[in-house]
């Protein structure tokens, strides 16, 4: 199968690896707009074949984008355009409400199929890409009765050849779901980053003292303002739902903290807990639903 | 030399395991009141040799005690009363103001050496413990003046030992910043956790995207109660102020959200991104300073 990938960062260089070492794909050719990611996707020997945009995907029997989502809104329409009628489309991005409303009334919107495979680092381009990144994951696909199924089977035996468990969701189930679980996440990354960098304003005390656990907590404040700001544009109402809850639940510790109220941020913490069966089972999750 | 571990958990059980392998001490005597732990720590081969606290501590040269602050302050006045005059004692706890002021009066306060090693893991117990838990990490020593110099030096001696770096502030100067860059994390971790369970009543969601960064950011919500609830009442107020300065900044972010003041979104994100500095040099860090 030949397949175009379009945005050659994290994501799509590594889905080029992934698809060319596996077999599934016979021919791989990357689109990037960044003249500097393409330099180093041909370096690392991510990709030996780039072309324009239009000459990849109108060449392509699967067309995968992995660009930002402010983009992808503004490309998809071209990319359809420009596909034969017997190509697939998919999309990387995380959010789905808003890149399917831009081709809902498309002429070949069956062949688009909305993904999100749910994996990646706080790293970004193309010399973050790796072989192996989406193994034993979860992809969720967004087909919510506009794609054609054979569409819908070419992009499922791509994330299996990439070693992903499917789930499926509609798409404003998925905006939902990963403002609380994902973007969140992000949020609350950015900010915490933030407060302790406006604290400490010799960095020293923070070197000094990430060994207790602010590392992890402040990873993801490494990811990318250019990939993060249309995926917040995007998901503005359900992640402001999602932060708004946060906050008040931060504040109810705050004012269990400042009252001695020790009993509440006892209960809070054991609650909390629950979470660890949660995270336990991530590493032994083997069952497939579909 | 003869070394008493107090409290046989990931701290006390790791520091015991390398203080043996690595000839630092000759021999580990290990106290815990919990017949649970020293069923495991025996089991293990953690330690060999379990005492009750005043006969372990009376024969020891030097005291380690890894037990949650709450029992420290209580523990510790006890343990000075039993020491023979020549004898060491080092606490590893997470709060530094609180434990000092609790013997400040103590005829013996010379031998206390406060210090506090940044390593760990959101797990706890003895079966958490493992060897070379602390190599490369930062043990802070809060000597302020209190401590005499040969135990001061049989303490950092026992760091080097064990592979750390040495940094010095005082009580007051390392709960502040524990308080913004460790504690404030662990708080952050809990609500996050709580936050999402409470949407996600049904945990599969919380499965099947926490590939998109949830995993990291609320890692330290496994944390025990048991341990970080004296901790935030012993440093309750320089918790409350990090805490409301985050919420503070959650609000802005909010704000900006709601309004669509994107541009506001995008520069916070960057400022974040200043942290990228502070963790890639964690993994480089060379100097050691005194």
């Amino acid at each position: 199968m030949k397949v175009a990938v379009v945005g050659l960062g994290l994501i799509g260089g590594s889905v080029a690896l992934d698809l060319k070492a596996r077999g599934f794909a016979s021919e791989v050719v990357g689109v990037d707009a960044s003249a500097e990611n393409v330099r180093i996707a041909l370096e690392l020997d991510i990709i030996r074949d780039i072309r324009p945009l239009v000459e990849a995907v109108a060449g392509a029997d699967l067309v995968v984008l992995a660009i930002p989502v402010g983009a992808m809104i503004r490309v998809l329409p071209e990319i359809l355009d420009a596909i034969p009628a017997t190509a697939t489309v998919t999309d990387m991005g995380s959010t789905k409400v808003k890149v399917c409303a831009a081709i809902a009334d498309h002429p070949k919107r069956a062949q688009f199929v909305p993904s999100h495979p749910m994996a990646g680092t706080e790293n970004s381009g193309p010399s973050a890409a790796k072989s192996n990144l989406f193994d034993r994951k979860i992809a969720v696909i967004c087909d919510h009765g506009s794609v054609a199924p054979s569409h819908r089977a070419r992009v499922e035996a791509m994330y299996v050849a990439l070693g992903m468990r499917l789930v499926f969701m509609t798409p404003a189930e998925h905006d939902v779901h990963t403002a609380f679980v994902s973007h969140l996440s992000h949020v609350s990354s950015f900010v915490l980053a933030n407060t302790v960098l406006e604290k400490e304003k010799d960095v020293t005390a923070i070197f000094d003292l990430a060994g207790g656990g602010f590392e992890s907590t402040v990873r993801l404040a490494k990811s990318s303002p250019e990939m993060w700001g249309p995926i917040l544009e995007q998901n503005r109402d359900n992640i402001a739902d999602a932060l708004g809850t946060y906050i008040r639940q931060l504040q109810e510790f705050h004012s269990a903290l400042v009252a001695g109220d020790d009993g509440k941020m006892r209960t809070i913490m054991e609650d909390a807990g629950r979470i660890r069966r949660v995270l336990s089972g991530l590493g032994t999750r083997v069952e497939r639903r579909s």
